[in-house]
């Protein structure tokens, strides 16, 4: 059976966003199948072009953010978006909607971005995480 | 041996209690032990009837704070602390507290939920988290 | 085969880096391995000097902050890079700061307080990760 690894993306934050995507495409470099779980403000991230105008970084780093955001334009660094597509590209990723807050937020499949595979519940991350090699919520 | 899950909850929003809350029972209903550990700002939120007024959401969201806490009362999404009681009584679960955090602020086990069973130190969550399935830090 | 923990500190909040050394020393005391990944604002807290200063506490609980800060003196708990030098000294912990967040902040490995070993990329966390018996993201 193929290695996996499973992310649970809580944050919608740009920075955390760029750590989620780095290590999804990372787990996908490195042959592991990488099964990413939006939810909460993670899943608000992804919502039909909402990457396009999210600039939102930690508040408890905000002093930095104006530096972050000019370094990434400075040194042409991938979004996380890039980072998200480029990952399917080169390997096994699936991500998925968390039902429950697709239910809280209302939101339907359609609203999302087209990346997002489909919608499960908390079973299903149970279940996969259990499998997996590394498991991380970020 | 039973599989487990060992969650550490490090942090006391509302959010990220709910998402704790929601994996655990998930975790509990797939038939897994599941221990949670309650460190910091995650220990401070089970002080004796705190979880009643507590109404903090991640900073980096609080514009969306008022919305998310409104549609929780209209779907009637049961609370944090009722999915802790609701895992406990379905699944194997047990909820222990930091004793480092105990210490450094000055509480007892009776200043805590009775929902808390009792007090553990790291070694005791390095020794279960690394024979468990999946280990997460929210 | 030593067992092993591997640990990403993605922030670089006091309270936060407290429990990343509290654990980091907790699995060195328990006979693991552990490896230490800075990225990101838990890079930035590595650098020279920075910790002597570094009294950012999680806006979420800012409020707690002094009567945190204050405890934390009046009881003498070591800091968290005192935590970090202890699990060394006691273990086999090796610190590693995330090639990216280098490459994004323009910094070199001489920027950063010596206690960090080297400088790694995702490919290698990941590596090391999935052979783990506990990952974590803080």
């Amino acid at each position: 059976m193929e290695e996996h690894m499973s992310i649970i993306v809580f944050s919608g934050t740009v920075d955390k966003l760029l750590a989620a995507s780095i290590l999804t495409t990372g787990g996908a470099a490195m042959g592991l199948e990488v099964e990413v779980f939006l939810t909460t403000w993670g899943l608000e991230a992804f919502r039909k072009e909402g990457y396009k105008t999210n600039v939102r970084v930690s508040k408890d780093f905000e002093d930095y953010a104006p530096v972050m955001m000019e370094q990434m334009m400075v040194k042409k660094v991938p979004s996380w978006m890039e980072n998200f597509q480029n990952a399917k590209e080169i390997g096994d990723v699936h991500i998925y909607a968390c039902s429950m807050t697709m239910e809280l937020f209302g939101m339907k499949l359609q609203d999302l971005e087209p990346i997002v595979d489909d919608v499960t519940g908390v079973a299903v991350f149970v279940e996969r995480a259990k499998e997996g090699k590394i498991t991380l919520f970020i």
